[in-house]
Formats: structure tokens, sequence, C-alpha cells
């Protein structure tokens, strides 16, 4: 039975989902929280193995719908293994990535379908959808340019698609929000990294009234 | 556009797959018949690399959601980077274990549920269904006693599960073929090797006229 909170962080490339992830993490352990932040494959060996075959840059020949099968693998695994124990001990859990990626990526950009790529999905992670996602939404332009001018990481498969690709990404994601206004919050990514923090605590808040008003152990959803 | 004619053989560990497939692809070359035989990962280094995920023994935590999504994946890219090519080019393929099995091991097996995994294989092989699959019917107990004699091949999980495992696997197959009488054949492969292999032929006239009465290419279900 699930007695945490699960949140979920999603965006195109270079939209600043580390460096929130990071501030958020430090704000919950300084209010008491108990926090697990993770993002697939998170560690979890099984998952570890499957994302080495997605990001290998020399297996051009795959398909599309092979590279989406794998995604709903490596979740999967990660989710059993990592999350919902996490949940269960009622743990505030943040995921950079879950299935709102795929559909962006493989269902719109890709062109699978975003009908299509929920099939596998609802598969991988049964009933367990997040209680909240931020969206950091960012133009293309800006995001790669961030990406180019952070050394600190490698480029690469997914980065070196071009640029209408996560246009499309975008017009993904913006369909998602449509669709799930109360599940997804979007946050103009573009702004000052202290203005987009706040903007996140102020989801989070409105979505979890009390959530960092208590410093009693927020017990979640039930 | 799909010119040739596509064949799948399904059982049991130890129903004998792998001697049916040789004698029948000689026969084949024999007569003058273009033939691919095949097996996922079937050499296609991404289906390779995604098997190897799957079979390590080492993997003791995969989720059995997980390794379905695995087999789907592997399925999906050697069905695009070898089954289709030969398909196109009017070939025969025969291929050794298709979603039948998926269906029976993971789906009734292993109790995920036949419709939830034909949903996850439906993504993966689109509307491409074996024109006629055998089905080489073997009871656990003679199918596990020939694995046991045969030195030849490693022992891997799969063939440490339990023997009511096997038993689970023969009632997915059993309502496979009553869900699917026209395209599944049953053939009892406890009988003598040439029994079997004379009741496959016979099982491939019935299924296609004409098929090695003429000298002639094969032209497919066109």
């Amino acid at each position: 039975m699930k007695k945490g909170v699960f949140i979920t962080i999603e965006g195109g490339e270079g939209a600043g989902k580390s460096t929130l992830i990071e501030q958020l993490s430090n704000t919950m352990l300084q209010r008491g929280k108990s926090v697990l932040m993770t993002r697939e494959p998170g560690g979890i060996p099984i998952a570890e193995q499957i994302r080495a075959v997605i990001l290998d840059r020399s297996n051009v020949t795959m398909d599309a719908r092979t590279e989406a099968l794998l995604y709903a693998a490596a979740r999967r695994q990660h989710l059993v293994e990592k999350v919902v124990p996490a949940l269960e001990q009622g743990h505030i859990v943040i995921c950079d990535r879950f299935v709102d990626s795929s559909l962006a990526y493989q269902g719109h950009a890709r062109g699978l379908g975003m009908d299509e790529v929920w099939a596998i999905n609802r598969f991988a992670i049964q009933e367990l959808m997040p209680d909240l996602t931020i969206y950091m939404d960012v133009s293309p332009d800006v995001g790669l340019e961030r990406i180019a001018q952070a050394s600190e990481r490698e480029i690469n498969r997914l980065d070196l698609e071009k640029h209408s690709f996560h246009e499309k990404v975008r017009e993904g994601y913006m369909q998602l929000l449509q669709q799930n206004p109360d599940r997804i919050v979007l946050v103009n990514a573009e702004q000052s990294q202290q203005t987009v923090f706040d903007d996140v605590l102020q989801a989070i808040e409105n979505r979890f009234a009390g959530f960092f008003a208590t410093d009693v152990k927020f017990k979640g959803m039930v």
C-alpha cells in the first residue's frame, strides 16, 4: 500500500532539471522531509544494463519501437526495486523523468503515437502514476545552448538529434499538459534559477496544502 | 510489402524444435526453396545485447513485466532487421519461437495475463503475425528428461524453473491453439523424429496447397 508522495520532474534537454532537483532535495531535507531523489535507471543493476543498450552510440540501427520498449523495461525495474519500496515506507519520491518523457519523446516526437506508447507504459507501471508532475518548459534554442555550454556531462545520442526534434518534444509535453491539467504543472524554466525554484515550491504547496508548513512528517495522500 | 511466407515453430523445453528446424531447412533447400531459418536474437547485435540481459543468471531480481518488455524489445529489433527484409525479398522465413512463446510463458505461466502480454507484443510486431505456427506438443516429463540428457547446450535460467511451470506453459499453448485454430497446428512431439517430421510437412501442405509439389519458387500468400 502506497503511503508516500510521488513527484516527477519533466522537461526537454537543458531545462535545468538537475539543478532544480538538487535545490528541491536540500530544501526538503532542511524542512525535515524524508526524500528519495532518483532517476531511471537509478543504480538498479538490471535497469542500468538496459539503459546501457539504449544509450550505446554504436546501436545506430535501433528501431524507435525497440527503444520505447527498452525504456519501459528499465522503468518497470526501477519502479519495482526503488520507487515502490520508498513510497511504501512513506517517503517523498522525486523522480527525474517518468512516463511523460516516453510519451513526449517516443510517442509524439518520434511519431509512434501517444496511445501506442501509453499501452506499453501502462503495462510497465500498472496503476502507479505520479501525484504531481512539474514540467520545466524551455525553448529548444535556450535548452540546447545550455547543453553546449555545460562541459560536465558527455553528449549522448539524444543530444545529437536535431533542433526540430526538440520542438516536437515540447509540443508533446504541451499536449500532455492539456490532457492532464490536474496532475501536470508548467513552470517557465527560462526564468532565473531562484524564480523557477519559487514557482516549483508554490506548485507543490498548491497541490499538497500544508506540505511545507508543518514540521511533522508529511503523511502523503492517504 | 510482404511477399514471402512466415512460419513459426513453438513448444515447451525439450520438444525437439531444433532438430525439426534442421530437417525442415534441409528439405526445403533440397526442393529449391529459398529459406531463412532464424530465432531471436538471431545475430542482430541490439537483440543479442537485450537477450544477454534476460538470460544473465545474476539478474535474480528481474520482475516478470521487465522480462516480458525485454522479450518484446528483442523481438521487435530481430523482426525489423532480419525477418521483414527476408519476407520482402520473397523468402520463406522459419522462426524458432515468436509471440506465442511470450503469451504462453509470460502471459499464462508467469500469470501476467495473455491480454496484457499481447498488448506489448502488438506494439512490437504491429500487423506481422505468422502465416502458420507449428506447436510441438510434449509433456513436461518427457521434455525435461530430454534436456537433462542433452549435454550439448548449457542449462539456462528458464530450465531451472520447476516442473509445474512447464505444465502451465503447456496449458498456455493449449489456450492459444483454441483461440487460433486456423493459424496454429498441434504436432505430437513425443512420436519418433520421422513421424513428427512427416506430420509437420503434412501441416505445411495442408496450409499452403502445392507448397512442395511445384519446383518453381513458391510466391507466398499474395
